[in-house]
């Protein structure tokens, strides 16, 4: 490992009260953008089959200009219930992880109950933990569900071309990265045990090689928006990707040691991939194969806290993944925030 | 009420491993800026006086320019981990309810560890719920020690100063309004219950009714700052004031049918207090007495998620809240999001 943190053994879950996925959904903006597409309208000194090489990566989605992530998250959100057949206003609580949302206040969540017409006082807040995001929103929904609730409805993603694209961006270390996509997933009661174990963390020895600098500082001393500011910084790539490649094999070895598992019994690995390499380079390092794992980096990019969802979904969509398979499901984010789960679908 | 929305009873909780509140801390910065201090610098058509008699506020805190929130942050955990006397490596958990924070990506809770000079990869991230993001907080602490955690550090409050006032900004609506704060609360295991009833909701028919605007659509179609993006808007102010009162009675009504206790019951009542105005109306509309509770809004403003807590740090500093007493706690957001508990202290 790179860093000298101390990381905890996973402390065993005191539940009584199980949480299940009963759907999952994915909804990404219908515009295609190809590399070329960027390569014109930023006139830059690359080639497609370059970028394709250097980071796997084919082409993404961008939102059109009039869509609002709430419009997004309301599709996704809609796509789970209709798929569990569950009447909205039974949710107990719905929590967005987001990266800019539509505002700063009120939460964007609270805008997807607006749209879903939701006629009652649902719960509603969004967090914030970069790419990992939907872990921390999973590990919490475990104990909403075992403390009361009965359906938790949680989403994640973002447009963050606009974070990235909008300006006369021109760093073709990042600006092939992003994508826009949003996914959701509702969990609800079941009689028997799904979530076997979780695992969270931060490493903050990592903290400065991979932010978003605007916040009340810049908002401070700033008087006009600035290419740099709503762009990922990343100091040092390398350190970065190491560093995604140190914590699956961690959060792997904290969750098989937590449930008394090989990894020959978990069935379908998930992971994000903020690069096909990335994606690559962990499932070597643990020695896992291409087959129990997906990456869907290629045609979607770096979808900030919904890329591990992205890949379970496809799991579940080509029937990789059944009901009563055992998932080793993770995801790294910026700020080294990470951390993942061993679940039975 | 206002709203026609239908509200749910509280749901009970399900909870076998209980939560206390082991210590809470205020930071505020040392800059007082007076009313005056306000009129002068924005060339405002406005007296003191006058001020004073529309919201109540006689004086508010500002950060100096080079203050990180984190830095606040940072000191507010300190205060409350010394004064539990509890070993900062042990906490299982810091989360924080921002409004921008240090930064978009890492979470701000992220900089707090390190600054705090964390050597365990402790788990962190950051909520939004605006001036509910406390009760948001508490109420997943109660979950998370329910279902394992030991130790759980949340923080609230920012420097809200510079998303209102750094521009030239001349609305005198709200110009007056915000102050900077930071809150800590530190939550441990107890044996015996001291959380007897949560209650949480939003009401999504007040989303337009006080929204900071910027987010990813701005981002898309804006080049440069203005005044407005990082201003809380109102188009009517009196319906959040109606909201923030009725939203009182509300979760009152609902903690009281829980717990099957009545107001005599409650020791000391904490609320949010956006204005004085909004303080009292909420205490005449239930009928609690000025002594029960308190309000800190005319020295410090509105100080976002900081406010309830400041408000019950300050019963407990006075000598008017002591442990075994049952409080009432609540706070109320943009986005009509509000909620509270009852507990014994």
């Amino acid at each position: 490992m790179l860093s000298q943190l101390k990381y905890l053994e996973a402390k065993p879950l005191n539940i009584d009260r199980f949480a299940k996925i009963l759907s999952t959904s994915v909804v990404v903006p219908d515009k295609v953008v190809s590399n070329d597409d960027i390569i014109q309208r930023h006139d830059l000194i690359a080639t497609d089959r370059a970028v394709q090489y250097a980071i796997g990566i084919k082409e993404r989605r961008y939102a059109d200009e009039n869509t609002l992530v709430s419009d997004l998250l309301y599709q996704a959100a809609k796509q789970c219930l209709d798929q569990a057949q569950l009447d909205p206003e039974k949710m107990d609580r719905v929590i967005y992880t987001k990266l800019m949302g539509d505002q700063i206040v009120p939460a964007t969540s609270i805008a997807v109950l607006k749209k879903l017409g939701i006629r009652r006082g649902i719960p509603a807040f969004d967090i914030l933990a970069a790419c990992s995001g939907f872990v921390h929103l999973m590990d919490m929904v475990i104990r909403y569900i075992d403390s009361g609730d009965d359906y938790v409805l949680i989403l994640g993603g973002d447009i963050s071309s606009r974070l990235a694209n909008t300006k006369n961006k021109k760093d073709t270390r990042t600006i092939f990265l992003q994508g826009d996509a949003v996914v959701g997933m509702l969990l609800g009661r079941s009689d028997t045990q799904h979530f076997l174990a979780t695992y969270l963390y931060t490493d903050n020895t990592y903290f400065d090689y991979s932010y978003i600098p605007f916040g009340t500082e810049l908002l401070n001393k700033s008087k006009a928006f600035n290419d740099e500011m709503f762009n990922m910084q990343m100091p040092d790539g390398m350190v970065v990707h190491e560093s995604v490649i140190d914590s699956c094999e961690l959060v792997t070895n904290k969750l098989l040691t937590e449930t008394n598992l090989t990894l020959d019994d978990i069935d379908v690995f998930i992971t994000c991939d903020q690069t096909t390499m990335t994606w690559e380079a962990q499932l070597k390092r643990i020695n896992v194969p291409k087959e129990k794992s997906t990456s869907s980096f290629c045609k979607y990019g770096n979808t900030v806290a919904a890329m591990s969802l992205i890949n379970l979904h496809e799991m579940i969509l080509t029937g990789k993944l059944k009901r009563g398979m055992t998932v080793l499901f993770m995801a790294h984010g910026a700020g080294a925030s990470g951390g993942g789960f061993v679940f039975r679908y």
